[in-house]
């Protein structure tokens, strides 16, 4: 196992010197979950088609989000992201799965940028759909997938 | 069951319009977890006392996150905290659940200011540990409690 | 006419001082267009049925945009808006139109916050349609009413 | 004419992926107006002399706003920005034209960049004479010329 | 003396809690200055007249930098400022001292916004000059006074 | 002498044109210092054993700060940095300097980033401990050294 990174010789936190790493090509995707009640599900499908769309709000959020990493967690280097994309699906009556894969061209990953977005994704979800359902629960929130740069491929 | 309020007579997103609701004391208080090797957890505990301490860092995350909440999520409105605090505590030798308390007093809640939180903060400790363990999940995310307003009361 | 107010004694900007006025409910109105080739907005309204969506993203652009005011227009105060609602309209085969209503309960007024939303909702359909039709014009943005405050009623 | 590029197969908005795209050199150059009354004009270049200067304001809020494109333009890539610079002419005696250029050596352009930057300038003359001229109107905001990338060179 | 409040009883950050604090007027004025080269400063007021003006771009720099407090000030509370104003002076022929108030009508005191709209005008003039005299020096940054809240009134 | 170089043919500002200059590998270091009541130094000593850590506030504050710059500085380029550091001492009884490491490999250099990451931890470190000692001094700013890019190496 790797040192963490992080830290000085002052044991205080640092952002990691990566000014002679290499420019790669490198994606990560990650996932999580909302769980909810199943009538909450069905008011998520039925605005899709009769009153508004909140995954598409979800959507919107999570791309967004994902180009304010470098602002919101500490040390995480600012990337400019050559894509975003996110998809939905239903797990059973319950649950909708969150995916979303960024990619970048840059000396470092993209790993905390993708979940990031899934988590934001959920987030929104929760907040169009509060009013109705306050006991949603968001869970399974995990990397899928990174490939490119020093540390090669992970799989989860 | 209420109808989802953040849409208009076009099934379009808005933000909801709160002008006529009452200015009354509330808070909301979430949590979280991350699950990860033993190891990685021990790293964390070592990490406080020789090497850094991943947790303040989370810690201070969290709670410039709470405050950013209406930029990221796209629908909420903007809150004046008036006190954000957030624990940290171990579940067992792989796991670190985060508690947040968010408090306010304005025309509406602060549900999503401790999730996003307890999220942020989750996600900070993924990133700064992420060179020794990116099989890390963050997980059972919630609302765990919150009070104030015309919805009252709620616990998880 | 009275006098430019956000000048200081050196001929410098400054924020206004509003301290000693009072709290009233206030809203605003503004609106704008693009005009596009007509073969554009057909693309744009046959996506909201087959591809996506571009005027729920722009719908929601606007509404974000309209929380950054007092980032983005040096002199603008912070204003914590109770509620943003956008809509659209075909004007002709080649017009959108926009209509964006902003409210609040608060010293200052919201027109800004409107016109922004307004503007950053055409520039989002102007960016998610620029592929195909560079050409496109943004026109005929202003305040269309707004009230509360000293300076009380107004129509364009 | 090219398809819409931001949706995805679900039909939802993405962050196109550029990540094989070309590092060129690309500028854009983009337009717009506000219309007022005369002697609001007359007060905007009498205070550039006795009480401060409305246009270096609006100067410097076009050039920020050009760094913040990616935040408020759902779609939009972060692009590390090279020069932006902002002109204003009055055209006569009720009108002032912005014209802005943006640069960039990047896999995307600026167009977007260039009209925000004009947008954010207009609205922010707007701003600080709407104490004396609440009827300003903002028109005629495009793209003039953008050259760089596969699309190579435009011209209104 | 006051016990240091901004941390919990696991000696880690925290929000102060300020819900129960009672809204009341209050100011906060801070000074600082900038020592340079006579040649910078008298290229600076030159420049005024013949080739631009880095005041004007320092002042509203201080103005804007105010409004961000709660985002860079870890533990700082968002605070709707009511007004904010800059004033420069020569001290002699090699420095610049800036003097910035802020207003509120709140529950938490503005030093810090005022602090930091001094830093940032200062280091701003720094920024435009730069290219001519790296080797300017920002000192004496402080408080000068502030009144409204429990605490009372202050001065240097 | 070199010319002032951020404004344009109309005298207005604008950032500068580095289209054309190369990437290079860059750093800056500064620093600056807090002056305070000894009591006040010795709560911040003891507070990192008992009962909170003022400093690692600080140094994440200054970290995220750097990041920002380009959003503070009005004619800040954005630039990705490759790393941050920040280091605390103490200089006597009444008194902590902080020396700030930034690093890039870009068209321009990170001075703006290196003296604002010290501005900010000075500032945080007044913030959480202005309850005991409101006159607290932010003193002697500078540069200390800069390398990279066509002026070369510079020390203070």
């Amino acid at each position: 196992m790797d040192e963490l990174t992080h830290f000085n010789d002052q044991n205080r936190a640092k952002m990691v010197d990566v000014t002679d790493k290499k420019i790669t090509s490198r994606f990560a995707v990650a996932t999580g979950k909302i769980k909810m009640h199943p009538e909450t599900l069905n008011r998520i499908h039925e605005g899709k088609i009769k009153k508004g769309d909140v995954l598409a709000v979800a959507q919107i959020a999570g791309i967004m989000a994902a180009k304010q990493t470098s602002s919101l967690i500490p040390m995480c280097h600012l990337i400019p992201l050559t894509g975003v994309d996110i998809h939905f699906e239903d797990d059973n009556d319950t649950t909708i799965t969150v995916t979303t894969k960024v990619k970048t061209k840059h000396v470092t990953g993209v790993e905390i940028e993708a979940i990031l977005a899934a988590q934001t994704a959920l987030l929104t979800i929760y907040d169009m759909c509060k009013a109705i359902d306050r006991g949603m629960l968001i869970t399974d929130v995990h990397l899928v997938e990174k490939d490119g740069g020093k540390s090669g491929h992970f799989t989860y």
